[in-house]
């Protein structure tokens, strides 16, 4: 290798299970036996390679944090498990990083728990593990802990992977629906409902000119950026199943407090609203993998809008509305011209299996 | 219910979710909409109720605790779902606790990801959250955040649910492999393979005349009175998949010192070894959910016997080995008439989707 100096993407590096003599996943390497010692032992150890895990007990001590605890968890089933713009991994370990960042807390530590299906192909595995330790080292957390399970061919889906987070809670005040005050000003980092037609488009292979990648990404950096700056911040939501919608749903649901938001001031990509249109979607209902709002005291906002845009993952950051002064618990939108409509909660999720 | 002093079982009450409506988990209840909502609301919450579960943000929040903290994780894959003595839910809760007890922490905190597979009895779901929330009362830990995915039919096997555990590290000194030392005593809170067994007479209806039941048990209780009786413990392991064995053989390996196990100290059940007879397993490599060894320094074993036996989850406690002076890293059995076999880790479990 010597005088090449080209950077060798980690997915270049060979599988360290000899593919030859295991080319897929058996029920043994879940057994607790040697088959499952080598997975661990040379797979995942020198992957996510940390000293919490070398401990290799049955969990991981830490170091005590010098703030209050988040803890967060989510199982992944993203179907396909690689997609334009990530895989399974990276959103597995994006999405649990994201849920801290939105309790105003610096993600530390994450579990792995993977649920493989007999048959897997070991290759696959190893690239959903490489991509989950990239996005550790991007987000700055380490992989501490974690369990391997193997069903039976036919109950499983390949691979499903559940991530539990634990962060340091940074934010000087509550972030949460309750803090939300009248007046308050929402933002989001990014045009709404990239993730979603991204596998919509991987999975039907729909004849779609798209060149559209999921916005899977982590958050906490941008999000720290704020806190540290002194935004004052009341709410942090970020925008996967049910999209945008959803989440300002919940939120006004939960504060009992009115919002609106003027429907033309969402970004919107238009590869993004093309496909959605002809697929019957509403881009506010569609999931995201790396886009939150969030609720900033008015007198805040314009610089909060500043620092997002000064970061890669909010370029196209938005001011898209704003906490009224009712108690009506409701979402409205309005239009241009002036028309405003009541934003409610789809029964399920347009697209199954999106994260 | 005037006058009517009889104990209700919680599986007494009657699903919160309107059965003749939803007879069975849709797609939708994982969608991030209203019938996700709903579940959440209806059935998640008033089981899990506490504070922290309550707030529903993206994670929860928790107190500082004193102490280093203990993180794990495990999915739960089991097969059947309910088996005499346990079921998906108390091992979900169960096994974390013991994953904490075993790094001499006190279980605190839960979450919880359950996969569940569209068409679901949502009965079925019902008996597992109930089943989970019997449990963390029992073991007096808070579930407090969580998520649920559900995938298509044929693409699951009904529940599955993973749990990552907090706790607070309580042990004065390093419970771990590297802290053992030749000469310390090793103990058993209780005979061993009653799970698999149990399993594996209820999973192909085996005509076994048994009336074997699964060890399933949370055991931080009876770790915790060890430590507060200030027994000096240098390690601890629960004996799950791969039984006691396997726990052994990791142990020796890590710590690089030899393991010496008297065969026939190791408490077995006759049903249990009838069983095992018929089956062809060793009770050594089958799985329990509430066993443990624990390795103490010589001149407390007789007092963390005593103690052991007291406790209700350690009433067969038995002295079965001790750690030798010789850095072989093996572990090796001694039969009653002097005879010497090394034991090694099979290549799988003998029964798959044990736990």
């Amino acid at each position: 290798m010597m005088g090449d100096s080209s950077p060798k993407t980690p997915l270049d590096l060979v599988c360290p299970i000899p593919i030859q003599e295991y080319p897929q996943v058996l029920l043994a390497h879940g057994g607790g036996g040697s088959l499952m010692q080598q997975l661990i032992q040379k797979m995942f150890l020198p992957s996510f390679n940390n000293p919490a895990l070398e401990m290799l007990g049955d969990g991981a001590l830490l170091d005590r944090p010098d703030g209050q605890l988040a803890f967060t968890t989510d199982s992944y089933v993203v179907h396909p498990l690689f997609f334009p713009g990530g895989d399974i991994g990276s959103m597995a370990v994006n999405g649990t990083v994201n849920d801290l960042a939105m309790c105003g807390a610096r993600p530390m530590y994450l579990s792995a728990g993977f649920i493989l299906e007999e048959g897997l192909p070991m290759e696959t595995l190893w690239r959903v593990v490489r991509s989950m330790a990239d996005a550790a080292n991007k987000a700055g957390v380490a992989l501490v802990t974690g369990d391997t399970k193997v069903v039976d061919r036919g109950k499983g889906d390949g691979v499903f992977i559940n991530t539990a987070g634990v962060g340091e809670v940074v934010a000087s005040r509550p972030v949460a629906p309750a803090s939300i005050r009248p007046g308050d000003i929402i933002l989001v980092n990014g045009d709404v409902g990239r993730h979603g037609i991204a596998i919509m488009a991987q999975r039907e292979g729909l004849a779609f000119e798209t060149t559209i990648q999921s916005d899977c990404a982590p958050l906490a950096e941008l999000v720290l950026a704020l806190l540290d700056a002194e935004i004052e911040i009341h709410c942090l939501r970020d925008l996967t199943r049910g999209g945008l919608a959803a989440a300002l749903v919940e939120i006004a649901e939960k504060a009992q407090r009115q919002i609106n938001i003027r429907e033309s001031d969402i970004p919107v990509n238009q590869e993004v609203q093309a496909a959605c249109e002809i697929l019957g979607f509403d881009p506010i209902y569609v999931a995201n993998e790396g886009r939150f709002v969030a609720f900033v005291r008015p007198e805040h906002a314009e610089r909060a809008l500043e620092l997002m845009r000064a970061h890669p993952l909010g370029a196209s950051s938005a001011i898209i509305g704003q906490v009224e002064d009712a108690a009506s618990g409701l979402v409205t939108f309005s239009s241009r011209i002036g028309a405003t409509r009541v934003i409610d909660l789809l029964s399920g999720e347009q697209l199954p299996r999106i994260c």
